[in-house]
């Protein structure tokens, strides 16, 4: 019989938070309702509580845990991402008997198709999915589910600075005060414009979800524009143009994003918990720039209704 | 006169948690008591909050509160790393007049002068030194300073294993029970080991304080052994036998590290916050290991000493 | 009709090594013979070369290039991951007819299933799959196809400095010579270990191949021992002891590698270029150990066998 | 006595082309004529060769050369980054009596003070300095020294298919021909821009130097305009209207470097190599745009001169 060290008692009778392992990668399959199955690679970190009963946990049964879920719910493909990762923590849970609680954090990167907005070509895009689920003893549980996507901002007050400089000089040129209201308005002025990254994420409950579609619609709304891997010529010019015709700092991202949800999740109750972050890489400086907001929807509800 | 586009009233009256930069790095020169400055690459992120009656903060002022605050405190140097951040977030709040709350967190790599455990040869190491800091309008205020160390950790259970299977080879081989005991206390036995990192971050107050040394010690009492750039064949043999007479899981390293600080913090108040973990990246797995603790220090006493 | 700038003669008559995009994203199957198929998501950077005939190239149509030769090699899956890649330069050429020459750089992350080395338990295991391929106007080709796996190293050095210390101590003890050198051969004598990461690229030819399952095979046989994701008690014992039997330095790594592939590769034209890398992160220092050697497999020939 | 494995003849009597380690750091102190030092926290990556004649490289003393040379040399601070790195190449030689080559790669975060464009407020930046040196018994060696700087880059396609689209605009509400080409010179027009990255090496022999100063200098000149990490709102238009008046491609940026550095170093020998690349993050796409030369400055001369 080979000696078992993690059932021994510690010396030092310390609770511990968390033990468990990061970075697992796992090949996991979606299917969305109807079409083809989406696949993910999936990188998982796992973990449960550990009181001083225990030197150590049984990390073998971790693996052994997310593996057993990942394969019976392969054979028939998982149909919300959520599922997969609240099997995984009630399985931790089952397997590791001296805990209380049980959590997993997932990143998964999609590959999702789309079609360039005036060429009509198709193209994809990279969006990542996040899932984070814990449970414990006492049924209680927690569920997140979100997505990370990029995007293109474009900086409004630089734009306005831009704008009230060349009024000035227009109107020095001698083009009366309406053409240059009308010169504005007809010509996209520079402003500095970034690659952004938004992320969303929203509390899941038995009754109430939400699916990765809406996700990605949410972080998206706070951006500029859309930005592409293949852009034609007309392509690149509808996504300049479209830029700066909707210029945002990341505070203006996050409350978009933050009015979109509360818009789209109609049937969100009141206590769910949602997390908007806008990172811009700012091209005029050599750090990012970011905004976030927590808050439960009933708390948005009221900022934005009264 | 430049138009200014912050300070209108944004369109969605929403609050947001945080708004500000991250990634802004600084060289910030520390003395600590007697002996040469340390010099520090440091990287700051820094943000404070929002209201719904401006649209954007003045970002520029950000940076010229982490600038004067480092170029005055420059002129006669930094004695505790916390106290540069606290003026940070302190005048982060005096000029966002707008904001409620300010918060810093920073990232520095230092590097240490020390010396070979045998050969006694003068060798370098990195440590990262961290410091997060927030206060608000009512003065309240939170401020925690930490290390992340290097070191080296051997796994207890596979070494039991291998232990195991030895002594039954060796009495197979005609090795009486009494000579099994000599062998395996007198021949370091053979486990896997890898490279661990330390993570310890301990609240400070007006009243209470660490130093970088102190947190030092904390994160290292948890390891194996101690790690070196540089190693004579007989320092890599003091290492090799130093970690396997001293095999930790990640659960044992966080618990040393909390009792090795309760004990080194007698005259920490009992509400003062501490974090611990030990992340092990296992040379027999592609992914890692982590153990983690959060409490307060009243919380550990009372695990420990009941 | 919109203006197409890059068609230009540029103000500066010099000529671009290369020119292209870094870090396209795209989902990839691959069938390798029978069995189902694996799915890549794979990394592309492409570039082609220009001439001081034009300011710029037209990108949008390496994006084309590469997205027309998955479509088109999607709907029969790829056999060969280089074929692939060949066809990728030679549409890059097709579509930038002013280009000399066009190079492909592709790294795949590749999920494969495997069993643990005693309890039979199904896992898998993250392997990088990489492919460089160039071409040029005159036909002038050149292909490269490559593996990076990890497994465990432990060192040989360490090992024999503890069994000398070792040796000494059980001969104090009053243990013969002869007790000693059995001891020493039972018991799996303590080294440091760690993650190893192996490199493997081989040169690929029209009339000469190796597939990704070659490649993997020479990569591990540098290391001590294979890893795994998930071990029971019984797999970690002989992940531990097989690597303790086995100790190799990185330069041992790259020698075996390099013997390995002559020994498999037996139809490799003598002109075949190799590259050999073995990179191991030290737990006993905070940087790492590394090895390489890049060779013809003619002049790893005269140097094995004269 | 301790037993030497590495002095062992191997099993395999293979060549290596590289053995050492890689992430060694290391603070640095380098002063520039007058004015107080620099100081960087540098990354050693450092290598030997080995024949067949021996197991393995004494490791340590490529710490020992390195450390030696640090300690020795930051008694008077270092003078020329590529001193430094030279005298570590040699000192390995010295050390590994049996290799025939030495390299040695650094990167070093500099840390820079400057000045905003028009406030003239005093502000930092981070320039990555490189150096690559190497040298074999025969005496021959290969120094390079470079940096990698950030700054902005204004798409010059995007911004003609936006003016294109504009003057159609103009046209049609009734502007003249000639005042639409008033307009168009009088209003910085919308394109999409981003952060930069510019590298450049160039070699160095015993007749020809360039300092760091003339390095950033090249770089920077491939850019729409420098970047700055405090910007008040005077400065953040003058960056953004010089950037919108000096659109460049990635080739425009490589082909303005190489005739920058034609230009400033009238009196680098025609055989000197140097190399310059320019990789921009997107604004509009998820993966990054890259051109790249290599070549001596004699190649630049003729293509540029005849």
């Amino acid at each position: 019989m080979l000696p078992d060290v993690q059932t021994l008692k510690p010396d030092i009778p310390v609770n511990l938070s968390k033990v468990g392992a990061r970075g697992i990668k796992k090949l996991v399959m979606v299917t969305k309702g109807k079409g083809r199955p989406a696949i993910l690679i999936s990188t998982f970190d796992v973990f449960v509580d550990l009181k001083p009963t225990r030197k150590g946990i049984n990390l073998s049964r971790s693996f052994e845990a997310i593996d057993e879920v990942i394969e019976s719910l392969t054979a028939k493909p998982v149909r919300w991402i959520e599922e997969l990762n609240l099997k995984i923590v009630e399985t931790l849970l089952e397997r590791h008997e001296y805990a209380n609680k049980a959590e997993v954090y997932m990143v998964s990167e999609l590959i999702l198709r789309k079609r360039t907005p005036v060429s009509n070509y198709q193209t994809q895009e990279v969006v990542n999915v996040l899932c984070e689920a814990s449970k414990d003893r006492t049924g209680d549980k927690k569920v997140f589910i979100g997505v990370e996507v990029s995007g293109i901002t474009a900086c409004p007050c630089a734009q306005e600075l831009v704008k009230a400089k060349a009024a000035e000089k227009l109107l020095a040129e001698g083009f009366s005060e309406e053409d240059v209201k009308k010169v504005l308005s007809a010509v996209p002025v520079a402003t500095h414009n970034q690659r952004g990254k938004a992320t969303v994420k929203v509390q899941i409950t038995d009754g109430f979800k939400v699916s990765i579609e809406q996700l990605i619609d949410i972080a998206k709304a706070g951006m500029s524009y859309d930005i592409y891997e293949l852009l034609k010529r007309e392509d690149e010019l509808a996504v300049v143009e479209g830029a700066h015709s909707n210029p945002v700092f990341v505070e203006d991202s996050v409350r978009i994003m933050a009015k979109t949800a509360v818009e789209m999740l109609k049937d969100a109750p009141d206590e769910i918990v949602v997390f908007f972050r806008q990172e811009n890489e700012e091209s005029i400086h050599q750090h990012n720039v970011m905004a976030e907001r927590v808050a439960t929807i009933g708390e948005l509800r009221k900022e934005l209704y009264g």
